[in-house]
Parts: structure tokens; C-alpha cells; sequence
């Protein structure tokens, strides 16, 4: 007999419907590397692991593979010469259909047993994905780890917990009697059976490949689909894991492995079009760029669709009483990853005639300074620095610096090339501030990376408008703002109401605009273009399965 | 200061919320017209309401009013010869977004309270709503009282339930505190905010206008959003009356009338394409044809939209303990309101080597005359039988059993014009039965109207796999199938289940299978062409609203 793994979770799952609705702090999994949780040579089988997929035929079971694929480079300078099996989209959507078939009638406690087993098997792997993670995207190590482990895990965790909560709601069974005056009442029987939509695709990125992809995976899993995992061809390895890890927990629980499959591809080719597409796939999640989203949108009109895209996140500068912390705050929002992260703030606005601070009144200039000041601390010693920046993903990311550069807009911060001490071809580069009047369009577009703008406005209220206008044309996944007055924070909260982002106030100490804690935190409001979805909510999950229902008299 | 409308109707709320989880049978409304409910003078009150409307513009208030429009013709021979405002779509949009504004703000206590409000005083004008659905759609009266009034009323106060339900599991405010090992923990304070998606759009049909309009119309209000109510050319009254009681209660509790808005428009405009593309209008319900559901779907790209369209509903009969019981379940389901229910049996699926009974062995010919017979029993009367028929709501339904008779297939039971012995002109046509084979290519179709097709199929498992079929390329509201054999009706259970359609089986007494009742039964799967949504569950409120976060420490 299988394993019961709904019953092995269940503690965790309570907590975690619990904490869900609290929204208070909580996470099922330590966000901490120490030898204290996740044991004394755990960092060094990881490192073990991830050095012996090298070189090698990533061990994954393909039935219908078509040759192999790969070529991912770290951005650390080196290849991971890691091959995957090439499987043809249809292959994959005849594979999936046909493991449905028994995954459909498993039920929801199988689908969300199997889901979290899945992800508790996959934080006892967390350094090994901090490794794959680290040499897939650049992260540095430590949010390699936590971003791509146990936080990633979180997020995953989460999607199974409000799918479970949508499902579990629906009674198995009812008793309908209706009353009929003087005569016996009518009473009937109704079943109500939770079916999945079908078949799910995952389209993942390549700054944060499980982060972003595990919502919509364990989602549509935890809700009886299955599910084809596609990995952007710069980071296959981390999600190339978490499959292998699922597949071997469903052939485990007698399940056919191919509920989830993984679709490595070539770069520039029609893979994630043609699977998008299939009439078979009924869900779609998608990170990545806007062009790429709003294609899918436009396109996969048979699938209900989940996209996270691109914006422009914005800070407002009105009034602090700690201008130094602000600005360190700040800085370390601009370089954490190099900015490589949907939250980082890009426009940070402030009114030309400077702002009130706790020592008086401050200029532009001298709030731009701080910021300059700030960001140069943060990178004076390249060995500190190459942790925090992580390394750049791609050359089109350093292409990007040069056509900031290229703005010839005043230089607050220049970006530097850093020398990785471990490293020696990795690819680091810090943080590039400008600085420039509101109107300049330049600011209207994602700037994806480690730049940013400082933008002289004519007042907060005027950063304001442009706030708001920005988000509701542009999209954002995060505001920021800094204001020691009441009334110009409820000001700024109702434009980000009206506009639909989540706005950080305030934020001078370890909490970053950058950062969004699972069960707390909703990433994404889906009311601006920036997404259409939040991680996670109802809407997030409830659309993925149907009820049907069958009655009879009794 | 304006009532509390949510603590008036918690209590009812409260139980809304135990009903829609035990889906047993409730209702918050009687559906009987009884004096015991509704006061001895409620239906001649209603009827001399409805009758002052007559000959007369609809009195409600339209600031941008150019001129008026209207033309509703009872299908019992008839004009209303009422006049309403027409308001151009611009204009709506642009007093729908001013009167957003506060509503915005109020959030969902008082959103909840409010719609709950209308409903309560909709239902104390179910005997002028009687009339007027009877009037515009042809309904017979009891069913347009009961569908138009305490069954469409039902059907609204779950779609706020749903909604209340979804928005209150959001916390008004948490407090996030995260543990720092020996140092104090960071503490934040998180406020999050409900708001809407904007402006939603409602496109009524012509047959139930009120029972299919009010779940969005009521889902969309009680999530902050402002509503413009599109009626159907040919039945606008009963949705002029439902927003003249929105308009009333909202003003009487401080907000702009304009958050619910009618949008009366000649037939054959582009008022629907027009509202429905507005970038301002975020949510689209939409009953109606398959076409221009469709084509909302592919061009409101900007809104959530929510459609139920025509489909082809199914019955297999493979045995049945009660022949009779059978047929005259069936013939009442065909002939009431003259199948012009979106949930009413065409294809009624017999294996032509006849089914067994509790009579033994009995043919497929005199399967189809047992439904011949029970037909002509339920209209021997016209007096009696209009009452189940109702009128039909215009002549392109007329048309289409002209049509269906120039197939030249076999007649069961032939469509016959009865004389209404109130209403000279009422145009009353019962049920066309027509014999066919599996293969004819005419049953792949809707035939919208009181027209089905006994159908000969070589097995019950070819009834299941046509059934399957038809389901997953037409769509279909509603399944039926008759059979003593647990083990076929666990395949057809099986079938539905796959194709996610709503199985009834077996019913031969007082229920049938066009019905469906709030608080239980889910209308409509969301998971087949007929409809993208099920009325109601959290898909289909949840999406109606997002949550703002605003963090910052303490």
C-alpha cells in the first residue's frame, strides 16, 4: 500500500491554513542555511550533489524523448555541460493526458498528500538547489539558497494550502430535503466531485525558476492536473530537479510519474508557443517578459492563464526622520541580485526643493547623495559586495547598463565591474544611478537589472500622480514610499488602492520593498498589467479545478 | 445616518454561509406566491403595478439621458408600450467611474449590506416582477414568479454569500512578527485593503432575465465594483425594475445611484460591443448564444468575462423499475416554458434493441411512445398546459420548429399552436418530438425551444461515448440518464466527470432536470462550451476583487 502522505502533512497543512488567514509570520521550512536545521554536512553533500550532475545526462526518465538538450552557462563563468531529455511538445501533452487519467480520480487528498510530500522531500535538497539555483541565475549564494529553496518551498506550500482550503469546502456528499407542506419532503442525494481542468503548463524564468514557478506548479498539482514544467533554457537545472523529486514521489505513491514532465528545450525555439496552445492545456503560468505574457493571454484563449510581467516599481521620497537608513535601505534594494528582481524599486521620486528630515530640511542633491553614498558602502569591498549583487544573469543585462550609460543622464552612482574573489569569470556588476526630471520617457520602460533613477519632481504630490499613472499604465509589482506625515501616507495608500499595487512605508531597517514573505505577503496584486494574478489567493487556485455533481433521489 | 444594512441582513448572511457549505436544501425566500407569504393583496397589488408601468416611460433617473427607447412586446399578443432612458455607453462609463469613487472606499461590510437590501426589497416586489418577467419572456406566471422572483433572488444572495465569503477571509490588519534568534524580533504592520476590479458590465438574455443576471449583477456589486446592467432588447423591465431598487437603496444609504446603472439600448446596436470593450470595464457576465458569448470572450480582453451559452443537453436512458414515471418527467421538462431553458433535454439517447423495465424487455418504439403519450397527456388541456408552456418569447423560435420539421424525420409528438384562454394573441407552441439516429449530424446542435430528438443508439455505452462527446465539442448544461444498473451509472458518473457536465439520474417524480436550486446545486460547470463559470462558487467571485497590502514596521 501507498503511503498516506495527506495524513504525514496534515499538522503542517493546519498550520498553514491558519497562518494563511492570519497572514501573520510563518513558514513551515528554515529560511536559515545553518548546520542547526538542515544538519552538519548538509552544505557539503549539496555542493557534493550539484557537482556530480555536471558533465553528465541529467537523470531524468523520458519515454518519448527526441535527443537531449542543454547548454546552460553559469553566470559565474563557467559551463554546466548538464544534457536533459528532448521531448516533442505533443509527446509531452499525449504522456500527460494519459497519466491523468488515474490522477484525475485520486481525489483532492491524494493531489495535495502527493503535492506536499513533494516539496518537504525537496527542502531536505535545498543546498543542492541553492548550487543549481546560484549557477543558474547568479544569485549569491545565500538568496540562492533561500529564494530558491525553503522560500520557494514556502510559496509552494502556500498554493497547496488555499487549493486545499477551495476544495475542501465542496461536501463530498449532501442531503437536499425540501419540504412539501403536509406531504413527505423531497430529498435527494448529491455527489460532488472535484475534477481537474486538464493539463497545466509552467513557464519558468531565469532569475527565479522555482520562486516563480512553484505557485502555479503545486497549484494546479494540489488540484488534480498535470502538470509540463518549462524551464527557460538558461536555468533548467533548478526545475529539472524539483521535477525529478515529483516524479519520483508519484511513482512512489502509484501514480504514473508523467503527472508532471519536464519540457527542456532549445533557446528561440516554438516549444512554449506550441504547448501554450494545445487545446489539451487548460492552464498556463507564466514569469517572464511582457511581450511574452501578453502573447500568451492573447493567444492561449483555451487556458485559463497566469502571468507575472514586467513594471516599473517606484519609490516616493516625501519626508523621513532617518534619511540614513532610507538611503541604506534603498541601496541595498538596488543591488541585491544587481536588481534583477520583479520588486526592485527603479524610479525613486523626490521633490526638487529636497525634503524635511529629522536634521531639517535636505536638497535633491543631497538626498541623491545619500543614496550614492549609500550604494558605494554597500560595494567598497568587492568579496562583501559579490554576495549581495549575485552575478548578472545574461550579456543582455550588461548590454542594458551600457544603454543607461547611454542616456547621458548625470551619473549619481556609476556601475562597476567587481572582481568575483572565488569566481574569476563571473559576471558582476553594481548598481548604475541616475538622475533626471520627471518628464523624461526613458523612465516609463523596465529598466530589468542594476539600474535606477533618481527623478526630480515638482512635489509629492506630483510624485504622487506619477506614481499612480505609472502603475495603472506601466505596472508594478511593488511601491515604496517614505513620508513622516499621516496624511500623505493615507494619500499615497489610496492612490495604491486605486491603482492596485502594495505599498511598503517607511522601510529603513531589515525589511526590504524587494522581499514578500509567503502567508503574509500577497506578491502581485493581479489589478495592475504588471501581473494578472497574486501569489497566492482564492482566485489563484479555485479556477484550476471544477465540481461536478451527480444527484438521485434517495 | 444611513442604515446599517449588513447587521440588518447578517443573520440571513450567517445562514447563506452554512447553506453554501452543506448545500442541503434553504432558501431565504418562500417560492410560493401564497398570501401566507406574501400578504393578501400582493398579487393584486403586483399586477395593477406592473399595469401602471404600461403605456408610460420607466421612471428612472439617467443624468445623460438622450432620449428614450424601448418597444417590449408580451409574447402573449401584446406592447408594454414603455419607454425607457437611453443613456449612450460613454456616458454610462463615465458616471459609473465618478459613482466608484466613494463606493470604492465604503468596503465590503457595507457593499454586502446594500445588495443584500436590494434583494430583500426585490423580493417584496415578486409579484410586479412576476408580471413583468411573465410580460417580456413568456414565462407561464408560476414560473416567472417563482424563477423571475424568489429563485433569481435566491440565486443573488448566494453570489454575495460567495463574495463575503472570499472578502472576509482577508484580514483587515496583521501583525507580522519574525524571530531574529538573540535580537528583538522585526514587527510589521500589514493593513490590507478589499477593493474592486471597477466597472462590471451585466448582458441579460430575453428568457430569464432576472434568474441569470442577478448572480454577476450581485457578485459584482457586493466585490466594490460599479454596475451597468445591459438588458436584452426584448425583455428590459424586469432589469429596469431590479435597478430601480439598486438606485433606491444606494441613495438612501448616502452613494451615488450611478454605482448601478441601465443600459437600455435599441435591438441590433453596438451598445453590448461598445460597454464591453471600454478599457474601463473590467468584468463582463454575459448570458446568451454561443456567438456572441464567444465573442466576448475573444475581444473584452481587458475584463474578466463570464459567459454561459447555448449547449446541447443530453439524456441516456438504458433501463428504467418506472416506464411512466419516466416519461412524464421527461415530457415536463420538454414542454415546460416550451424548452426554452438553457438547462431543458434535447437528445434523448434509447439503444435500438429497447431498454428493460419492471415490466420486462420493452422496444425503442415504445420507449419514444411512452414520451409521445406523456406529452400528449401534459397538453390535452390548453388550459392547463399553457400554464407549463408559457408563451414562446419570439418568432425565431417559432421558426426554428418550423425548421426542425423540414428535417423530415419521424414525429413523435408533433408541435401543436394552442389558443391561450386569457390572451387573444399569445403565441403558445408545445413540444416537437422528432425520432432520429446517431449519426444525423441536425442533433449536434442547439434547437433553442420546444424541440428534442429521440435518438437510437447502437448500446448504452455508444448513448455514453455520444453523451461524452457532444459534451466536451458542445457543451451542455445538463446530463440525465435512467438506469437500474449501478455499474453503467458509475461509467456515465465517470463520463460526466471527465467531460464536467451535472449528471441527474433517475428522475421520475417532482424533480426534474432543468431545475436547479441555489445553496446546492452548482448551474452549470464551468468546465464545458455551455459556460466558462458555475453559478455559484469562490472561481467565480474571487476574481471580482484583489487585496492591497500596506505594510510598514512598528
Amino acid at each position: 500500500m501507498s503511503p498516506d502522505y495527506f495524513e504525514r502533512h496534515q499538522p503542517m497543512l493546519e498550520r498553514a491554513l491558519a497562518a494563511a488567514a492570519e497572514r501573520g509570520y510563518w513558514s513551515p521550512f528554515a529560511e536559515s542555511p545553518s548546520p542547526r536545521h538542515y544538519g552538519e554536512t548538509a552544505n557539503d553533500d549539496g555542493r557534493a550533489a550539484f557537482e556530480a550532475l555536471r558533465g553528465k545526462p541529467f537523470p531524468l526518465e523520458a519515454r518519448s524523448a527526441q535527443g537531449t538538450v542543454g547548454g546552460e552557462r553559469s553566470p559565474y563563468g563557467f559551463a554546466l555541460d548538464i544534457s536533459y531529455p528532448h521531448v516533442p511538445p505533443a509527446a509531452l501533452v499525449q504522456s500527460a493526458g494519459q497519466a491523468l487519467q488515474a490522477w484525475r480520480r485520486a481525489g483532492p487528498r491524494a493531489w495535495v498528500g502527493v503535492s506536499l510530500e513533494i516539496l518537504a522531500r525537496l527542502n531536505r535538497r535545498s543546498f543542492e538547489m541553492a548550487y543549481a539555483v546560484q549557477h543558474t541565475t547568479g544569485q549569491g549564494f545565500m538568496m540562492a539558497f533561500q529564494a530558491g529553496g525553503p522560500h520557494a518551498q514556502d510559496r509552494g506550500v502556500e498554493a497547496v494550502t488555499y487549493a486545499w482550503q477551495e476544495m475542501a469546502r465542496i461536501p463530498g456528499v449532501a442531503l437536499w430535503e425540501k419540504p412539501q407542506g403536509k406531504h413527505d419532503p423531497i430529498k435527494m442525494e448529491k455527489r460532488f466531485t472535484v475534477v481537474p481542468r486538464g493539463i497545466a503548463l509552467v513557464i519558468g524564468c531565469s532569475t527565479f525558476p522555482t520562486w516563480n514557478g512553484y505557485p502555479g506548479l503545486f497549484a494546479s498539482l494540489a488540484t488534480g492536473n498535470a502538470v509540463i514544467v518549462k524551464p527557460h533554457p538558461g536555468a533548467i537545472l533548478p526545475l529539472a530537479i524539483t521535477v525529478q523529486v515529483a516524479r519520483e514521489v508519484l511513482a512512489e505513491a502509484g501514480f504514473d510519474p508523467d503527472v508532471v514532465q519536464l519540457a527542456a528545450h532549445p533557446a528561440g525555439d516554438e516549444t512554449a508557443q506550441q504547448l501554450a496552445r494545445d487545446p489539451a492545456v487548460k492552464i498556463v503560468d507564466f514569469t517572464g517578459s511582457s511581450a511574452n505574457g501578453n502573447w500568451l493571454e492573447q493567444h492561449a484563449r483555451q487556458a485559463q492563464v497566469y502571468t507575472e510581467k514586467a513594471g516599473v516599481n517606484q519609490v516616493i521620497v516625501d519626508s523621513t526622520d532617518d534619511l540614513k537608513g532610507m538611503a541604506r535601505n534603498l541601496a541595498f534594494s538596488l543591488a541585491l541580485y544587481s536588481g534583477q528582481m520583479c520588486t526592485a524599486p527603479q524610479n525613486i521620486y523626490v521633490p526638487r526643493d529636497g525634503i524635511q528630515t529629522a536634521e531639517g530640511r535636505v536638497s535633491f542633491d543631497e538626498v541623491a547623495a545619500a543614496l550614492g553614498t549609500a550604494l558605494g558602502k554597500l560595494c567598497a569591498d568587492p568579496a562583501k559586495a559579490v554576495e549581495l549583487t549575485g552575478a548578472i544573469q545574461n550579456d543582455d543585462i550588461v548590454a542594458r547598463i551600457e544603454r543607461a550609460r547611454g542616456l547621458g543622464l548625470p551619473v549619481v552612482a556609476d556601475s562597476q565591474a567587481l572582481a568575483h574573489p572565488q569566481f574569476e569569470g563571473a559576471r558582476v556588476h553594481t548598481p548604475l544611478l541616475l538622475r533626471t526630471e520627471a518628464g523624461n520617457p526613458a523612465i516609463s520602460q523596465e529598466w530589468f537589472g542594476p539600474i535606477a533613477f533618481v527623478v526630480a519632481t515638482d512635489s509629492t504630490d506630483h510624485s504622487i500622480a506619477l506614481a499612480r499613472a505609472s502603475v495603472v499604465e506601466h505596472g508594478a509589482l511593488s511601491l515604496s514610499a517614505y513620508t513622516t506625515d499621516d496624511a500623505v501616507a493615507a494619500r499615497i495608500q489610496d492612490a495604491a488602492e486605486e491603482a492596485g499595487v502594495a505599498l511598503s512605508l517607511n522601510l529603513t531597517g531589515a525589511v526590504f520593498v524587494n522581499q514578500t514573505a509567503a502567508f503574509s505577503d500577497f506578491h502581485g496584486t493581479g489589478a495592475n498589467p504588471a501581473a494578472n494574478a497574486a501569489l497566492s489567493d482564492s482566485a489563484f487556485v479555485a479556477n484550476r479545478f471544477r465540481v461536478v455533481q451527480t444527484r438521485r433521489h434517495v
